[in-house]
């Protein structure tokens, strides 16, 4: 029986990225436990004794991810930040790696040897073994599928769920415009992410991937509203370059293009978000902004300038 | 740059298979340690306490591993079981999966339904938890890839590495024939493998996936020559109705076909063959056969009908 059909009712193209994703843990069934042990975070949780381990697959599919623009050592970077920034957005540590390799007969051994040695520098950099693989045979294509293992480096990991009503939004980084180079050449917050996890006030986190826009539904506690201050988005140069050759508002761009791989989260409204910053700069680097908070849905905004979120959508895979 | 070219010389088909992943391992230099807890064997194993990890990654793309004439559920099951032959293959036990997706669009829900139905059902039997995954778009086709981790039943993990000099070699099941309905059909043989991890006589193992007359090579102790007796050969009524269609021999059949998943290992050669398959039959049920000895370079042939290896080559995926 094929698997493809050019009905678009039938198909996958119907249900788009997240329906589908929900319509696999129904599938699943009693096979898929619920998140963060099931599908649905930015890593599965295994759990484990003296720590839980975090696992985590993506892929660079050629043509998708990548194209015969960026170098080779750019798509294996890629490919190996892709997986660190997940473990990252769970305030973990990593630990070793796996690849799966699908090519065609055609791909040049002198590309992929570029490919290989730049997810090598990373994994040294890192201390990420790359421990095993696949090679596997594709009629057209070249698809890097990379799973990383990770821990938790403190007694806790962070969820995607955990935020409540009246906790504050905080971004790191600047947003939009990453398809000039960002998405290549981005830095994982990962020693962000693990100082992040130990900080009780954090109550949920993840890397934005799909766009701001789409990806905070994911942190948004019930009975709430993603309540943003439009200014206080931290808008990339990039985005405000990518503006004027799209004719699209630089605020759009900073909301939905995604591959950011900044960190988003949610800090207890009783923290004050000045405070957080200064703490925050004691330990990281890097730009930190308080955007918003999740407030109860009829409450009064709390920004003049609050952002109405429901005209901008992230990124759709399958659409 | 492009990661593609024609020029046959600078592509990967003028490595082959086996070459690309020698180039992978020295393009990672010290970025991969050696095996068994690096590249080169049917699971990579992270070391822990108490117990160590084995990790292995595994496809199935349409039109390379399963086409139109298999249905969904035998592609889910095929990709499920191919992992879980791997662990088998070191003796381990499985503990979790994620499976990463990349999919056009013309994917029919209907099949999608029945191809994660049929991965919940193995899930279900085997307890193996579906922690996570991934799903992306591909342009035009379809790649599921799992990553299978498990851990060691045993104090070892049975490796490729570690037959002697005079070991005798062993094969459960029969061979050949795979592509009629094997090779979504089988039977990982875990329970089996997790017992001869616990017998000491046991040396080194792997699962029979590119073919017997291949894949035997990876098991081969230095100054060894693989002496099979011809008759021992355990050949599948598989692989004599394939032999009556290809006009080629039963006997190439079982030995080049692969994709049999079938355990074959060494057993020391102070242990009597018998003796060792009437204790195999008291735990465990199927066929065991003693097929031939890793003799020493230039020892007499301890079988009459030995069969020469160097006429058959087992399956090679990138030429």
């Amino acid at each position: 029986m094929s698997p493809f059909t050019r009905q678009r009712s039938r198909s996958v193209a119907a249900l788009g990225e997240s329906q589908l994703i929900t319509e696999i843990a129904r599938w699943l069934g009693s096979a898929s436990p619920k998140p963060p042990r099931g599908i649905g975070d930015d890593c599965a949780v295994l759990s484990g004794t003296p720590r839980d381990q975090l696992i985590t697959v993506d892929p660079v599919i050629y043509g998708e991810h990548f194209d015969d623009r960026i170098p080779a050592r750019g798509a294996g970077a890629k490919l190996f930040n892709r997986n660190l920034s997940d473990i990252a957005a769970m305030g973990g540590r990593p630990r070793a790696a796996v690849i799966a390799l699908a090519l065609s007969q055609e791909v040049k051994i002198e590309w992929l040897r570029d490919f290989y040695r730049s997810i090598a520098n990373l994994a040294r950099r890192y201390s990420v073994p790359l421990i095993g693989g696949d090679v596997a045979h594709h009629a057209t294509g070249f698809i890097a599928t990379m799973t990383m293992l990770g821990e938790s480096t403190q007694k806790r990991i962070l969820c995607r769920r955990g935020a409540k009503p009246g906790d504050w939004i905080f971004v790191t980084g600047r947003l939009g415009g990453s398809r000039l180079e960002w998405h290549w050449k981005f830095t994982p917050r990962l020693a962000e992410g693990q100082w992040l996890a130990s900080r009780a006030e954090v109550h949920a986190m993840m890397d934005i991937s799909d766009g701001l826009a789409k990806d905070l539904r994911a942190l948004q506690p019930k009975g709430t509203r993603i309540a943003l201050s439009q200014r206080a988005i931290p808008i990339s140069r990039s985005a405000r370059q990518h503006s004027k050759t799209s004719g699209q508002p630089a605020l759009l761009h900073a909301l939905t293009d995604g591959e950011d791989y900044e960190l988003v989260f949610a800090v207890s409204g009783r923290t004050q978000p000045d405070a957080f910053v200064r703490e925050w700069h004691r330990h990281c680097k890097g730009l930190l902004t308080c955007i918003g908070q999740f407030s109860k849905s009829r409450a009064v905004s709390p920004f003049p300038d609050e952002l109405d979120l429901s005209g901008f959508h992230g990124f759709e895979h399958l659409r």
